[in-house]
């Protein structure tokens, strides 16, 4: 076999640590970048490279241009006193599409997770805790995903908040355009459990 | 929806030159860079960057470290005066893989295609030439392609070389591990064509 040149092996590996790119398919965007402009390659290098650079809200930690995000920036969202806890910034995105929440988020970073060494101190809870006393929030919306962990990081959060929030935890079910045929059982009892007067 | 910082955006419209990455791929490609260490990001950014570094081999065009490439400085396989004549890097360097080839390759860079703008000019001909009269290559492999721009390159090629050399074309046909009910016409046609003795 020929010895490829450093700079290609170099950049294959850097691009397999990427979600979803094995070193084939690094190949096949290292060869087809050989055919870049030297300025092509220089912009998205820097492109990548100033991701580090990456400002957080100080209030939600999702990311920003800012202190503060555009959403935790509105005051309209602000004075709805009402809190939805997301895992994640893509989480975030995705209730944010749907357009029905008008209050504010605030990002854990994660849930509770020991076997991966994911405590209490991991997550932004602090950060949490203290909004929640210092700003007037009435109801903590958790929109946790299901799963084992999701649960027990629910479960947690319900021991630290004072009494006077309302804690609610998103609704589990049926989804729109699902078919129950196809459905985990899971799914199934929990969608009977959460059966609503119709 | 909640407007995204410009690093963010830079990132994943750079990422979307990519070959085969949409603009979901590399969104969550950005997502799960947005976790990385400031080192690693900065460490991708510079692999990508320095592709603009990449040398390529002064006599077959493939991509080297220094002057020439591995297979153009090992004298064993010069002495073989043989030449193969690919399109790219990744046709070069599948040849190589499957071991039988021991000559010196050839580089084009493509095919001729006059609706692209792609004439004798912009391809490594002139080069191949010069290699061809200084050098003692006694047999040329055409390993391009089989499309109408690939056939039109070989045609050409054959009016630019001197009688004295061999040329030839790889073997169009059923391969390995193909079925003819699932080939089409064309493949087929030209494997009747290149029937052998028994």
């Amino acid at each position: 076999m020929i010895e490829l040149p450093e700079v290609i092996k170099n950049a294959v590996t850097a691009l397999t640590h990427l979600p979803g790119v094995g070193e084939k398919t690094a190949f096949r965007m290292v060869m087809s970048m050989t055919n870049w402009k030297p300025v092509e390659l220089e912009s998205v290098g820097q492109a990548l490279a100033d991701l580090q650079n990456l400002q957080t809200c100080e209030d939600c930690g999702m990311f920003s241009d800012g202190k503060y995000c555009s959403i935790c920036a509105d005051h309209s969202r602000q004075s709805n006193h009402s809190l939805c806890v997301v895992e994640n910034a893509s989480d975030l995105m995705a209730i944010e599409k749907s357009g029905h929440f008008r209050g504010v988020y605030h990002i854990l970073g994660g849930v509770l997770n020991p076997l991966l060494g994911v405590g209490p101190d991991e997550l932004r809870m602090d950060e949490l805790k203290d909004r929640i006393a210092s700003k007037e929030i009435e109801e903590v919306i958790l929109a946790i995903n299901p799963s084992v962990e999701g649960d027990a990081t629910c479960s947690y959060f319900k021991t630290l908040l004072p009494e006077t929030v309302r804690v609610e935890r998103i609704g589990f079910g049926v989804p729109i355009g699902g078919s129950l045929e196809y459905l985990d059982p899971m799914t199934i009892t929990k969608a009977l459990e959460n059966r609503k007067k119709f």
